[in-house]
C-alpha cells in the first residue's frame, strides 16, 4: 500500500502524514514515512547537488533529470523494499510534484516529464494520492509564517515579487487539481482549509477505503 | 562544429583528441577540448555522486539518469556556448557511450535510452562522431597496462573475471560499430590498431571534410 501526499507549500502535508501514520499504526499496520526530494542515501546525495546549484541556477532540464535520478534511487532502495515487507508507505511528494513544478511552472513539455516519470518510478505507481487543496493565498501565507519563525523573510519581499509568487502558486494549485481530474481512480482531493482533525478524518477514510478494497480483492482472488 | 570521440577503453581517444586539436589550431581554428562524464561544474558534481555510489552500486536506471543530468549541464553551460563563439568542440565520449554502456551492457531498453538522450542533448547532435575501433583484447590490454603503471591491478584479477571482461568489451565494440552502421551520415569508423600518426591523419581528413561541407553549405545558403 503506497500512499503519496501532494499539494502546494503550506497545505499541511507533513502534519497529515504524521496523523495518518498514528491512526494506521493504531489499527495494527506497519507504517514507513518518507519524503521527496531525498528519502534514500543516493537521493540525498543528488538533493545536495540540486541545492548546491540553486545559486548557480542549473537548467530546468538538468533539474528534472536530477529529481528523476533521486526518485529512482528512492523507489528501488526504500519504497519498494518497504512495500515488499508489507508496510504502508506514506510519501511526502512524489511524481505529481515533478509534473507540477518542472512540467507546469518549469515549462518542460509533458512528453518529456512522462518519459522521465516512467524511467524513475519503474512501474511503481501510488495506490492512492491525497491532494491537499486550499486557496493559493492561504497556503502561501502559512508557508511564509512558518519561514518567518526563523527569520523575518516575508517583510523583505517586494510587492511585485509577492504578486508573481501568488500567481505561480495559483498555477500549481490548478495543476494539482487537473492531475486529480485526469486520474480520479488514484487521486483524492481533500479540502485542507478546514480544521486539522476534519482533514485527518477525510484522509484516513479515503486510505482505509483503498485498503479494504485491496483486502477484498485479495480474498476474491 | 561539434566533434565527438567514441570507442572502448584503451583505443586512444585522448591522444587523438590532442593531435586533432593541434592540427586544427595550426589551421587557424579555435578549439575547445572537453570530456564526459564531467566537463562542467554541475556535471562534475553529478560525476562525484556517480563515483561515490560505485561501491554501494546504484541501480543502472539511476546511473543513466545521472549521466543524462550531467550531459544536460555540460551541453548547456559548456558545449553550446563554445559552439556559439565559433569554436570547434572536441568531446571525449558523448551520447553514444550512454547508448553502449547503459543501454547495451547495462541492459536498459533502447526506448528509455532514446528518451533520456533527447532530454539531455536538447537538439544538440554531434556534426561528426569518430569511432576509434580496435579488437577488444587489444584495447583491454592497453587499458590494463595503463592502469598497472600506477598499481599492479591486472595480475590480481582472476581468470574467470578476465574472460567476462573481454566478452563485455567485445559486446561494446560491436555496439559502437552498430551505431555507426545505423547513422553513417554522422559516424566515421577509424581503425585504431595502427600507428598513431596514421590514425591522426584519417581523423583529421574526416573532420576537415565535414568542415568543408559546412562552409560550402554556408556559401550556397
Amino acid at each position: 500500500m503506497f500512499v503519496t501526499f501532494e499539494g502546494g507549500e503550506g497545505v499541511g502535508k507533513s502534519t497529515q502524514i504524521r496523523l495518518l501514520a498514528g491512526a494506521l499504526e493504531a489499527h495494527g499496520h506497519a507504517v514507513r514515512i518518507t519524503r521527496e526530494p531525498g528519502g534514500s542515501a543516493g537521493a540525498e546525495a543528488v538533493r545536495h547537488v540540486i541545492l548546491s546549484g540553486a545559486a548557480e541556477s542549473y537548467g530546468v532540464r538538468m533539474e528534472a533529470l536530477l529529481f528523476a535520478a533521486a526518485r529512482s534511487d528512492h523507489v528501488e532502495t526504500v519504497i519498494r523494499p518497504a512495500l515488499e515487507t508489507g508496510s504502508v508507505v506514506l510519501c511526502d511528494r512524489f511524481m505529481d510534484s515533478s509534473r507540477v513544478y518542472q512540467g507546469i511552472t518549469g515549462n518542460l513539455p509533458e512528453r518529456l516529464i512522462d518519459g522521465l516519470e516512467r524511467v524513475a518510478i519503474n512501474g511503481l505507481r501510488p495506490d492512492i494520492t491525497i491532494i491537499l487543496d486550499m486557496p493559493a493565498a492561504e497556503g502561501l501565507a502559512r508557508a511564509r509564517s512558518r519561514a518567518s519563525q526563523s527569520a523575518d523573510v516575508a517583510s523583505a519581499v517586494p510587492d511585485r515579487f509577492e504578486k508573481e509568487e501568488l500567481e505561480t502558486h495559483e498555477k500549481r494549485r490548478e495543476a494539482f487539481l487537473d492531475i486529480a481530474a485526469r486520474d480520479p481512480g488514484r487521486c483524492r482531493i481533500v479540502d485542507a482549509s478546514r480544521a486539522v482533525d476534519l482533514i485527518a478524518a477525510d484522509v484516513l477514510s479515503a486510505v482505509e477505503a483503498v485498503i479494504s478494497e485491496r483486502q477484498a480483492g485479495k480474498v476474491t482472488a
